[in-house]
Order: structure tokens, then sequence, then C-alpha cells
């Protein structure tokens, strides 16, 4: 298996990786829609957070609307593209809560059509049988490409070095 | 819910929001164990690939173990905390092939006990259906704290642009 096969969990790191850009998100799933409040709750310049939620409209995470004539306002939603994070956000919520959080969970995850406090679990969506490292094998894809990408990696990850360092 | 609640997330990405750290957490999962090979596979700077593997070491995601005494040689192997981490880079991985990867996944995953290319599919423990952003309720856990952690949230996120400028 070649080192490039990963690489949309790179892409997707791009989009996650920068800490306000997270906190934008999270207000997000909490049903946060307008600027105001996303800016009273986070506590953040509005340049920060015009700048964040202008970079998750243009990835397509979340979408602009106009809810208000006059003053013309605008409210911010998920999309589906957004909404599919949860997956993502919950599994590495859950593997913090575990590992780096020692005086326990900071929230816990109701799953409210069963009514359980519970964990999630990851699976095949075939056979619904849980993923582990032992029976996951990674194959290249439609867009795979060898020998190309490792260095393309390795340039998006100086590029990547840069622009958090600008 | 208060938006301090999935501050476990914060300390997850913290870990992973590095793209240095995440090629080397690659290396890891692929069955890399040594650093002549995994700077051979990432040609990146000797002293790029010790200050990764030492954060990981120091995290808990991997550990070193010597395998040969003359001269002295260390491999790193994923510890439980570093496997665990499995759910959250396929699921990133996932959102990423779905939604950022116009030209195809550059590799498919490959269920290797059904025999199916597979998606990942995020379920609840308890009854194994599938958890969404209708069905999944945050609640506060044994260790949130109302009122304080906003606060402690936005200085992170300044100590952690600070930390990526450096």
């Amino acid at each position: 298996m070649g080192n490039e096969l990963n690489c949309s969990m790179f892409r997707a790191m791009d989009v996650l990786g920068d800490r306000w850009t997270l906190m934008v998100l999270r207000e997000a799933f909490m049903g946060v829609r307008r600027f105001t409040e996303m800016q009273r709750d986070l506590g953040i310049a509005r340049n920060v957070l015009t700048d964040r939620l202008n970079f998750l409209v243009e990835t397509g995470v979340l979408e602009r609307r106009q809810y208000q004539d006059r003053p013309v306002r605008h409210e911010y939603r998920l999309t589906d593209m957004g909404r599919e994070l949860q997956p993502a956000l919950l599994t590495l919520m859950h593997w913090g809560d575990t590992y780096l959080s020692p005086d326990g969970a900071p929230a816990l995850m109701e799953h409210t059509d069963c009514g359980h406090v519970t964990s999630p679990l990851l699976v095949c969506e075939h056979c619904r049988e849980p993923l582990t490292t032992r029976n996951v094998r990674l194959t290249p894809g439609p867009s795979y490409c060898e020998g190309e990408d490792p260095a393309a990696d390795r340039a998006a990850a100086r590029e990547h070095d840069r622009a958090t360092a600008a």
C-alpha cells in the first residue's frame, strides 16, 4: 500500500485543522446560525469570525441565507456536506473523551432514538460488523496515482506550514 | 447546551491537526515502524521526523521499543490509544473522499471479514442503529463546567495560533 493512499484524510484535516474554524463549526452543530450569536458565544474578533465563516461557505460546509431585508442580515446553516462531518467529529470527541480527559468526559452522547447514553461505534455499511485495524484494508481507488503523490504530500505539508505560520 | 461541551474534540485535534504528525501517524497505521523507513517514505528532515515521533510518544499514541543492541535502534508502534484513532481517521478519510476528491477516492476501504468494499457507518453501540444529527444529543458529563470553559477555549485557541505560527 502506497503512502499516498489516504490524502482525502489530509484534505479533510485542512478544513478542520484550524481551531477557530472548529469552534465556528461547533456552533453550527449546536444550531447557532447568526453572526451576532456566534460572536457572543465565542468571544472572538469580528474579522476572525468573518474569515472562518467565509472559509466554511467557500468550502461548502455552510451555506449563507438572507433572513432579513432591512437591514440585510444573513444566517449560516450546515449543508449536507457539513452535516456529514458529524461522524468524524463524534469519533474525534469520543477518542478525546477516552484518552485526553482524565476528569471524565465534558459531554455525554445520548442516542435519543433508543434513549441510551452511548459511544459511537464504526461498522461496515454492508454487514454492520465493527471495523478494526485488523479487518480494514485500503486498496487503490479511482484517483490513486502511484509515485506521484508522495512528493505532492510533502509539498502540501510545507505549504501548510507556511500557511499556518502566516 | 453550553459551547464548552465538546472540548475533547479540540484536544483530539491538537494531536492530529499538524500535517507532518498526521503523515507519521499514517505510516504507523501502514505498519511502518522504523525511523529510516519513515524518513525514506516521507522524505522529511530528520529533525522534523524526530520531533513528531517524540510528540506522538509523549502523547501516548506511539510507543518506542528497542529492537537492536549494537548500535541501539528503536522502533515505533501504535499503542491501544493510537489504534483507537482508526475510527476518526477512517471517517475523516471517507468525508474527504465524498466531498473533496472530485476525481474519485484515492483509496477504497475493504472490510476483509465480509469481503466488501465498504464505507464506514457510525452507529449507537447499544442498538446498532445509525447516529445522525437528528438523534444525537450532547448532555453535560462528569467534567462539564458551565461558564468556565468558553474563556479557556478562547485562550487555548489563541495559544494554538501562537504555537502554529512559531
